[in-house]
C-alpha cells in the first residue's frame, strides 16, 4: 500500500503521480499526450484527482491510457495529507433563475427545466453545458429565429389521431426527435449518459452518443435495449489510425450510423465556460491571474493552455483541422459502410457538396452556438437551401439542431423540409433529476407535438408542409449575394 | 339528515360523495363522466366542495345530472369535521400590477381595468382568464400587431356627428364590437354572465354566450331585454346527440345564430393556468409534485389528468376532435336554421373554405393566443385574405378578435374590411366591479371609438375605408408562399 | 367690503360667487358657458380661485366675460373662512427623472430641459405640458421616428461660415425654427408666454401664439419688437362670430399669418393628464371616484365633464367640429387677407387639398403625439407627399412639427423638403427657468444646427438636400395602397 | 528661487504666471494663444498646474510655446500656499460596471478591458475616451451594424494554418488591423502613447499616431523598432505653415504615410464629456453654472469657451474649417510625397472623390460616433460603395473602423472588401494596464481571428471572400435615392 506522504513527492512534471479511486498512476509520461492538456494534470500532481476525473471520463480511461507499468497499485487513503484531499468547489451561486422550479413536477417546460439545471447544478457544469461562442447572441438567435415563423394552422379537419413517427435513415423514431450529441453527462447525474440512452430506449427515438461522452460508447452499445438507434457522433483525431480504431469498434457495438462532426476544427470562445474555471482558479490561487505573456506574430495563433482555458477547449485539442471532404469517404470504408451523417452544415454551397460527397444526412446546426458567433440558425440555413439548391432535399435527409424547445419549434423546421430536430441542451440539464428527468423532456415533447399537431390541422409530420408557415420574415433577409453553386462548378471540371 | 361523519366515509373512487349547498350526492357513477375529469372529484370526495363548485358551474348542473336516486339529501353543516370544509387559498399574490388604480373611477383604459382585476381576482380567476399558450408570445403579439399599423387621418371634415353603428347579421348594434364568448363569468362576480347579458342589453351590443358559461344559456335568454341580440357559442360534443340537443335548445330560447369554435379540437397549452393550479395543490400536499410517469411512445398522446391540469383544459375535455367542414350543415339543421358563424380561422384557405361551406359569418381568431403559439394575429389574416381571397369580403361577414382593446384597434380592423370586432377579456376583467365595471368597458369603447373616428374624419364605420390606414409594416411580413385556393381546387372536382 | 361668510354662501349653481384676486364675481349666469365647463366652477363656488384660475386665464378674461353687474366688489380677504381658500396641491411628485439637472447651467440640450421640468414644474403644470394621447406610443414615436433616418455627411468642404437663416412666409428668420403654439405657460412661470415673444424676438425667430395662450394675444403684440414675427394659431369658435372679432383684432395687432389648426375637433385622450386631475380631486375628496354612470348607445358619444376630464380637455370644448376646407377662404376673408397656415397635415391626399385650397402653409403634424395614437410622424408624412404628391413642395411652404430636439432632427427635416421646424414642449418646459430657459433652448438649437450642418458639408439650409439623407428604413415603411389624389378627383369635377 | 506667495500675485489675464514641474512660466502673452482656450489657463493661473498640465501635453510643449524670456525660473515648492497646490479630483465615481473584472487576466474579450477601464480610470480620463456625440446612439449604432450581418461558413477545409497578414499601403502587418489614432494616452498611464507603440512594433502591426498624442511624435518614432510602421495623423491647422512644419518633421521622422482627418471641421457635441468637466467645475465652485449669456442670432454660431467644454473641444479649436478636397495635393507636397490616407468618409460619393483627388486609401469613419449623430457605420458606408462606386476598390485601399472588437467583426469588413481594421478605443482602455494591457488586446484580437478565420473555413484573408458573409438585411436599407456620381460630373467639365 503506497502512502500519501509517498505519493506527494512526485508532484511536478518531472515525477507526476495522481490518485484516481484509491488507485495510483504515474503520468509523468502520458502528461503530454492528454487530451484535456498538461496543465490540468500539473494542478492535480500528487494528490487525489477522483472527484474532478470520474464526471468527465468513461470508466476506464486511465486504465487504458496507460501501459500496466504505470499502475502503480493501492493507496492507504487514511494516510492522505489534507492538501491532497480536493476540496469540493462551494463557490456561492448567483443565478438569474431566482424563482426557477426547484421539483420537477413544476417543470412544464424545457425552459422550467433549464432553470431548474441553472439552480441545481454545479456551477461548472452548468458553465460547461450553458455555454455558447463570444457574447453568446448566435445561441440567444438560434432560439430567436422561431419567433419570426407564423403558422398558419387549418381547422376543421378531424384530428382524432396522430401519427408523430418520423422514418430516419430507414429507421422509425416515435418522433421527429433524436438526442444530440452533448459530452460529460456525468458532471450532472452519476449515471451520465446512461440515462439518456435508457430513456431514447423507452420513447423509441435516436440517441447519438458523443464522442466526449463521460461513459464509453461501447458500454452504453452494450445495454442498448432491442432494436435501439445509436448513432456514433466522430471528432476526427489527429491521429487517424487512433479513428480507425474507434469506427471499427462503433461498427461493431452496433451503431447504426457516424456523425461526423465539422464545425468544429479548433474549439469555439466559450466565455462563461473559461470564466467557471477562471473563477475556480483565482479561489485556490489569486495570485495566478497576474501572468500575462506576449504572444505577438511569432506565438502560435491558436490559444495556448492558458488559465482561462474551459472544459470545451481541453475537450477539442485532439480534434483534426485537416479534415475535408474526401475525408468522408475514408470515415464510411473505416467503419465498414455505415451511413454518414454530416453535422454543422451553414450554407448551401456545402449542403450541395455533402450530397455530392455522398452523405445519407446533413445536420444543419451552428452546433448551439458554441463555435461561430454570426453562424445563421438553423432554420436560415434551412430556407437558404431552399432557395439555391432545393434538389438537396432529394439526395440525403436534411436534420436540424440549435434552440428548439417548444413542439411548435420543431414543425416549423419540419413544415420547410427537415425530417427530423435534435435537442440537446435540455436533455443534459435534465439529467440532474436522472431519467425522469429525461423522460419529462421527452414527454413535453411529445405532448407538445401531438397538440401542436393537432391544433395545426395535421395528422401526420407528411401533412407538414411548407404552406403551414409563413416564414417571410426570415426569407427576407436569407443571402441574395453572388452564388455559384459548388455542385455545378465542381460538374464544370 | 345526513351527518359529516356519515359524508366523510366516502372518501374514494369506490364511493364518492360530495356535500354541494348544503345537500349530498352520490357521485360514484358519474365520476368518469365528469367533463372536468375525475381527478378533481376525487380530491374533494367526502368533503363539502360548494366553494369550488359554486363559481364554474351553471346552477342545477349536479342536479340534472344526477338521477333522483344520487340525491342524498340535507347534510347538518354545524357536524362537519373541520378537514371536510375547504379553506379557501389564500395564496399570498405578487402582481406586477403594483401600482393598479382600485377603483373603477380611477381606470380610464382596458389596460386599467385589466391592472385592477389583476390584484382584485382571485389568483386562480386571474389565471385563468388571463393565461395564453405556451410564453404567451402568441398573446402579446396579438396586440402589439396594431402598433405598426398607422393612421391616414383626414382633416377638415364636419365631424359634429359620427354613427358607430353595424349592421351584424342583419341586426344592428350600436357599436361595431360584441362581447366574446368567455367561460367562467362567475369567478369574478356572483352573477357571473348575467352582467354582460345586461349591459349588452343596455348598450345594444351583441353578446356571444359561452358553452362553458357559468350560468345557464336559457336562464340568460330568459332575462333577456326586446330585441337583444345573443348569440350562442358552440363547442361540438364527441357525444353528437348532446350537441342537438343544446342545439335545439338554444334555438328556442331565441338565440340569433350559432358560433362553431374551430381552432380548439385540444386544449392550448396555458403554463399560467397551469401553475396557478400547482401553487394551490402544492399549498395542500407537498408531496404531490413528485410523481412523475414514464409516457413514452405507447401512451396515449394527449396530455392525462396530471396535476399541472388547468381549468381550461379540463374545461375542453368533452370536444369532438373529428369535427369536420361538412359538419357545419349538421349544426345548421340542429339549430334549425340559424346563421353560422365559424370562430377561429386563421388562413385565407379556410376563409374561403368557410364561404364556400356556407358560413354566413368567419371570426379571424387565434382564440386570444390561448391554444397555438405562433398563430397569426386577426390583422395579419385579414390582410391575408385581402391578398388571397378577395371575394371572400363579399360573401359573408368578416368578424376579428384578439388583443383589440382601444378605439383606434377596433378601427384599424374596419378599415381594412373587418365588419365588427370581439371584446373578451376586458369584459371578463371588469366583471370584478359587477354591472358597473362591464358598462365601464362599454362606455369607454364607444367614447375612444366616437372621438377616434373624429378625429380621423370618419363620420360612419363605412367612412373607415382602406386608405385610412398604412399597414405596410405588416403587408410585408404576409405570406408568400405557393398558394392554392381552396375553392378553386374544389371546384375542379 | 363683501366678507367671506357672505360669499361662502353662493355656493351652488342656483347662486355662483366666486373670489379672483381680492375681488368677487356672480357667475350663476355665466357657468354654462365657460369654455373650462361648468363642473370646474362648481368646485370653487363660494371660495376664492385665484391660485387656480391665475395661472390659466390671460389677465381681464373674467372682467371682459361678465357684464359690469356681475362684478360684485373688493372683498375682505382677512375675513375668509379656513375652507374658503384653496389650499395649493402638495402631491408628492414620483418621477423618472431621479438624476435630472435641477439648474439651467447642468443642462445641455433639450432632453436635460424635460427632465429639469420634470423635478421643478407642479405636477399637473408637468402633466398638462407632457401629456399625450392614449399610450402615448405616437408621442414616442414621433422622437423614434428620426433615429431611422441616416445621414449621409460631405467632407473636405469650406465650412467656415454657415448661414442657418431660412425665408418664412416672406419672413427671414435667423434659424429654421419657429416657437410652436402651446397653451397655458403661467403654468410654468408668472411671466408666461412673454417670456417666449421676448426671447424670439432677441433671436429673430418666428413665434406662433397659441389661441389658448395665458398672455393675451394682444399684450404679447403690443410688447413685440419692430420687425418681430408673430403668428397667431386660431380654433375656430362654435360661434363663428366670436372668431371673426378675433381674427380682426389679430389682424390689427400686427400678426403675420393665422395658423388654422385642424387635427383638433375634438380633445384628444390624454390619460396622463386626465390622472393628474384625478390625483388631485381624490386628494380632496375621496368619494368622488365612486360615481359611475351609464352611458349607453342614447348617451351623447362625447365624453362629458366627468371627473377625469383634464385641462386639455377643458381648453378645447368650445371648438368649432364642422370645419371644412371651404372655411378657409372665410378664415382669410376675416382675417383681411394674412396668409393662412394649416396645421395638421397627416396625409398626402390632405396636403394636395390644401394646396387647392389656397393655404400659404402646411404644418405636417400629429399635434405632438396628443390626438390621435397612431398618427403617422411627420417625417413620415413629408415622405409620403414626396410620393404621390410631390408638386405639393412648390405650391406652398411645408413646416413640421413634433418630436424635434437635436439638431440633426432639423436638418433631416429640411433635406426632405421641410421649410422649417417647430418647437413645442421644450420651449414650454424651459419657461421654468424664465427667459434665461427660453434662450437656452434657442441657443442650444442654434449651436448644434451649426456644428451639424457644418459636420455635414453644408454652409446654408439650401445646401441640405435630399440626397444627404438616406431615409430607406421610413420609406419602406410609407402607405403603399391604392390612392387617387383629390386633386385630380376634383378636376374632373 | 521664486516662491508661493510672488508667484500668487499673478492670477490674472492682466499677469498670468503659472507653474509646472517646478518652474514658473510667465503666459500673459500667450494666453489667448493657447489651443486649449484661455479659460482654462485663467483657472489655473498663479497656481501649479502640473498634475493637469502633465497626462495632455507632450514633453517639451510649454517649452517650445515659450520664449526663453518667458521661462521664469525654479520654484521654491516648500513655500506654495495650500491653495496654489492643485487638488487632485476624487469624485466618486458610480459606473455601470459593478462587477467588471479589475485584473487583466480575467479580461476574456476587449468589452472586458472597457468596463475594467471604466472602474480604473479617473472619471475624466474615460469621460474623454468613451464620449461619443449627443445621445450616443451612433457610437451604440456602429457596434450594433456587425450583429445584423451572418456569417456563410464553409466547412471541411484544411485549416491547419491561417495567415492572418495584410498588405497595407506596401507593408506587411501581421494582422489586418492597425492602431487607430487616439490622443491623450497619458490620460490613462504615464507611458502613454509609448505602450501602444512599443506593442505595435512587438505585434507587427501599424500605428497612427494622433495629432494630440500626450507623447510627442518625434520621441515615438525615435523609439521606433527597425521597420516599424507609424503613420501620422494631421489635423491641418488654421495657420498652414504650422502644419507644413509639422509634415517636413513627419517625414523625417520617418512616418510612412500620412492621415488626413476630414470628418472634424468642427468638433462634435461629446456631452459625457462636457459633464465631467462640468462636475469637476462643479466641485470646485458651487456658483459656477448660473452664468448664462444670450448668444442669439449675431453671436457666433459655434460653441464658445464656456463652462461646458470639454476635453475633446479644446483639443479640436485649432483645426482648419477651410480645408477642401484640393488641400491633399498640398498635404502630400508638403510631405515629400508620402501616401495620403483620408479618414472619414462616410459616402460613396466621398469616397470617389477620393479616388479622384489621389488618396492611396481612405478610411471608412465616423470618427467612433464622436462628431455627427446620425452619421452611418463604417460597414454601412461599405455597402454603399459597393452599390455605386465598386470601382473605387481598385484605385485605392478601403480601410473601415468605428465599433470593431471582435474577431469576427473584422472578418466581416475583410469579406465585404475592407483591406484592414483600425481598433482604437479598446487600446486607449487598455493602457490603464500599461504594456500588458495593449498587449491584451492585440493578443485576444489574434487569437479571435485566427480561430474564427478556420471556423469559417478561410486560411487567408485573400479567402474572406463577399460570399462568406449575408449582410442582406443592411443591404436593404442602404442608400436608394438619386445618385450622381461627383467624379463623372466631374468628368464632364
Amino acid at each position: 500500500m503506497l502512502t500519501g506522504a509517498e505519493i506527494a513527492k512526485h508532484n511536478s512534471s518531472e515525477s507526476l503521480w495522481m490518485i484516481i479511486n484509491g488507485k495510483a498512476y504515474d503520468l509523468t509520461e502520458f502528461q503530454t499526450n492528454h487530451p484535456g492538456g498538461q496543465k490540468i494534470l500539473l494542478k492535480f500532481a500528487g494528490r487525489d484527482a477522483t472527484e474532478e476525473y470520474e464526471p468527465i471520463h468513461p470508466p476506464g480511461t486511465i486504465e487504458e491510457a496507460l501501459s500496466a507499468d504505470k499502475h502503480l497499485g493501492d493507496v492507504d487513503m487514511s494516510t492522505l495529507l489534507p492538501e491532497q484531499k480536493i476540496v469540493e468547489q462551494a463557490v456561492p451561486k448567483s443565478t438569474t433563475a431566482g424563482d426557477a422550479p426547484m421539483t420537477l413536477g413544476a417543470c412544464l417546460n424545457l425552459d422550467d427545466i433549464e432553470k431548474a439545471a441553472e439552480r441545481l447544478l454545479k456551477p461548472k457544469a452548468w458553465a460547461y453545458y450553458r455555454s455558447a461562442a463570444d457574447d453568446e447572441r448566435t445561441h440567444n438567435w438560434n432560439r430567436e429565429s422561431f419567433y419570426s415563423v407564423r403558422l398558419r394552422p387549418r381547422v376543421l379537419r378531424d384530428v382524432t389521431t396522430v401519427d408523430l413517427s418520423a422514418t430516419v435513415l430507414g429507421h422509425t423514431s416515435s418522433l421527429p426527435i433524436y438526442i444530440s450529441p452533448a459530452a460529460m453527462g456525468r458532471l450532472a447525474h452519476p449515471d451520465g449518459e446512461k440515462c439518456l440512452a435508457r430513456v431514447a430506449a423507452a420513447h423509441q427515438i435516436p440517441y447519438m452518443v458523443s464522442a466526449n461522452a463521460s461513459v464509453g460508447f461501447e458500454e452504453l452499445a452494450s445495454q442498448a435495449k432491442e432494436g435501439q438507434i445509436l448513432f456514433y457522433q466522430l471528432y476526427v483525431n489527429r491521429d487517424r489510425t487512433k479513428s480507425e480504431d474507434i469506427l471499427r469498434r462503433v461498427a461493431k457495438a452496433g451503431y447504426k450510423a457516424i456523425c461526423v462532426t465539422v464545425d468544429a476544427p479548433v474549439a469555439g470562445k466559450r466565455e462563461r465556460d473559461e470564466r467557471a474555471k477562471l473563477d475556480d482558479e483565482a479561489a485556490s490561487d489569486p495570485n495566478m491571474q497576474k501572468a500575462v505573456k506576449n504572444t505577438g506574430p511569432d506565438a502560435p495563433d491558436a490559444p495556448q493552455d492558458e488559465p482561462s482555458q474551459g472544459i470545451a477547449q481541453a475537450l477539442g485539442s485532439y480534434v483534426d483541422p485537416t479534415l475535408a471532404w474526401h475525408d468522408l469517404e475514408w470515415v464510411r470504408k473505416a467503419s465498414g459502410g455505415l451511413p454518414i451523417i454530416v453535422k454543422g452544415i451553414q450554407c448551401a454551397d456545402d449542403a450541395a457538396l455533402a450530397a455530392k460527397n455522398g452523405a445519407q444526412a446533413i445536420i444543419l446546426s451552428n452546433h448551439g452556438g458554441r463555435q461561430l458567433e454570426g453562424a445563421p440558425s438553423s432554420l436560415e440555413t434551412l430556407l437558404e437551401i431552399r432557395k439555391f439548391e432545393p434538389w438537396v432535399f432529394k439526395k440525403l435527409e436534411v436534420w436540424c439542431d440549435g434552440g428548439f424547445r417548444r413542439g411548435t419549434d420543431v414543425l416549423k423546421a419540419i413544415a420547410l423540409g427537415a425530417r427530423c430536430v435534435g435537442i440537446g441542451r435540455p436533455f443534459m440539464y435534465s439529467l440532474v433529476f436522472g431519467d425522469e428527468g429525461v423522460n419529462k423532456v421527452a414527454t413535453v415533447l411529445r405532448e407538445e407535438l401531438a397538440q401542436n399537431a393537432r391544433l395545426m390541422g395535421a395528422t401526420s409530420m407528411k401533412e407538414v408542409v411548407p404552406a403551414m408557415v409563413n416564414a417571410r420574415e426570415l426569407e427576407q433577409n436569407v443571402y441574395d449575394g453572388p452564388y455559384e453553386s459548388p455542385v455545378r462548378a465542381l460538374a464544370k471540371l
